[in-house]
């Protein structure tokens, strides 16, 4: 967690206590919408790193918290996209059934600032910030960190120190628009994947979104046999701790990802499915098995085993945007940008 | 893991060197077949524990290897037999292929021992007891505690500690193999949990087995949309990491659990399976995955919130098989014996 002398002086480079250890991948300032655990985590890893940042959050009570902690918090919109207008970084994380209300905020007072956010599917906001107008100005994130908690008060520095955060390049995606993105990101202490928006979602419904559900069919047919429901429990040890785990989640989360990522995560579900049928019936014709088993024990051993290797990105040229999905599938991660990628310095 | 001293001083009793620090559960003395990861783990709990034991395993170079560690172990079948026919209590842990032959073994040259066993399934161990003529003599048992390791050198005197030991109550289970079998979990250090063959293996079955495959299938669909494998790998996060940690068991130790309950197995996959299908259906109809998410949340509560009671055991009266199995199904264990439930003495 960032002590407060930090989170102030890094607000305000105009200050004679603004003095950060590290120069951050970009100078441009930062307006983080929304102040939840990751907005509000964003804002204080980017203050951490030296970073110029401010935030809004629509209930005063967050934005009064944050501001209390030492930040430069406003629950008025339109106020803070001002400050935005002149070429900021927009980070948009709020919850899906704001996103279009904030957009369009954004395309009204802020038209001229670099777009990303922080939502959990790509495919469903990019085609929100394409009915806003934004896609000239935008490149997607998903930062791949969380905790049980919600809200400003569980926010931490640290929650994304080396974490992957994912930022989309898509055919049209600016490069500058992405340098930025990715800049908040690295600021933020994560590792870049690039990826197309429709790919991150396919990845998501098979790692996460899936596996959640996986995890919530273990955790009620455990309690499906009346002769032996409670006796299960009671045996239950650490196969059952582990995979139902992620079914301690609040519902609303796991709601808000699955159903945002619909079409992805059927596609999941139904190979899920088709797995679960061929070894039920492999069992029951043959008492075996064997097949799901040795492939399952394979593919977590290929992840197991899977390397990620850093690579420098190269961001303009015809088609920079398909090589850069290409060395994401390959395993490519960023943790640098060339330079020049983002300005040095901008008006603000 | 005990230090050589106390491994041979309390095998033996007679030994100026054998005293023990705290009193066993028995003094009857425990003959283990198999000394791979569980039987030598047991072997070496039980000599901790100031309880005379000695071991046979099928492979000389297992038997010397506990030899060469300070216990009393053989590779010679009938002469280990020979010495367990007095009344001691036999823990059979081979693997279920061998289970026939060594069942056999046991009722030509120890037809007068108690006789237990520490395979993961019980209806079936318990049927071929019976065919073997043993069953006047048996109590079923199942540790369920484990690594990923196996055979001899991944033995650990710790590893029953606070686990979880189911012994079977089956309205035939005679009272003195029913106590001679808790005893020798309880040497071990672990907690007992009474229950029917039938219902500890639907339990197990919904608990540990379906569960495995579960982690299999989820592993195999991370890899299955080939736009997206090798990057789904790469985001793949904690959700994921948990979820499939156990197919990273050996898979011929998943086959011989799964494939060795295969009836309640097939039961719980129906249940599972139908979870999934429901849940299928509500997305690609309403949107929504509200009920599995609600009820996989409130089940996992449950677990979390189990309570288990400590109760001391009656083992006389008709019925007290099925009143011991009603206890355990309503979360009792056992931790202690009744006075008088194995003999204080015995020769030996």
């Amino acid at each position: 967690m960032a002590p407060e002398f930090d989170a102030h002086r890094s607000t305000d480079p105009s200050s004679p206590i603004w003095n950060p250890g590290e120069v951050p991948h970009s100078r441009t300032p930062v307006c983080v919408l929304g102040l939840g655990l990751i907005g509000g985590s964003i804002l204080r890893a980017l203050a951490e790193a030296g970073r110029p940042a401010y935030g809004w959050n629509r209930s005063p009570s967050g934005a009064d918290a944050a501001a209390t902690a030492g930040f430069d918090a406003s629950s008025d919109l339109e106020a803070t996209l001002a400050r935005a207008a002149a070429g900021h970084v927009v980070v948009v994380a709020v919850p899906v059934p704001a996103l279009d209300d904030v957009l369009g905020a954004v395309a009204r007072h802020a038209p001229g600032a670099w777009l990303t956010d922080a939502v959990s599917v790509k495919g469903d906001v990019a085609a929100r910030v394409e009915a806003a107008g934004l896609t000239s100005r935008y490149a997607g994130g998903h930062p791949m960190a969380g905790t049980a908690e919600s809200g400003w008060s569980a926010t931490a520095a640290d929650l994304f120190t080396d974490a992957t955060w994912v930022v989309t390049a898509d055919d049209g995606t600016p490069a500058e628009a992405w340098a930025e993105a990715a800049a908040v990101g690295l600021d933020c202490g994560a590792v870049i994947v690039p990826a197309g928006s429709v790919e991150h979602d396919a990845a998501v419904a098979r790692i996460s979104h899936s596996v959640h559900l996986l995890a919530e069919a273990a955790a009620v047919t455990a309690e499906l046999d009346p002769a032996a429901s409670r006796l299960a429990l009671s045996l239950a040890a650490g196969s059952f701790r582990d995979v139902t785990r992620v079914a301690g989640t609040a519902p609303a989360l796991v709601r808000a990802m699955c159903e945002g990522n619909r079409a992805a995560l059927l596609d999941a579900l139904d190979d899920t499915i088709a797995q679960l049928n061929a070894a039920r019936t492999e069992l029951a014709d043959h008492g075996t098995v064997a097949d799901l088993v040795e492939r399952g024990h394979a593919a977590r051993g290929d992840y197991e085993s899977i390397t990620r290797t850093p690579f420098v990105p190269t961001l303009d040229g015809e088609g920079w945007q398909r090589r850069l999905r290409e060395r994401g599938q390959a395993g490519g991660i960023v943790t640098t940008l060339p330079e020049g990628a983002t300005p040095a310095t901008r008006a603000w």
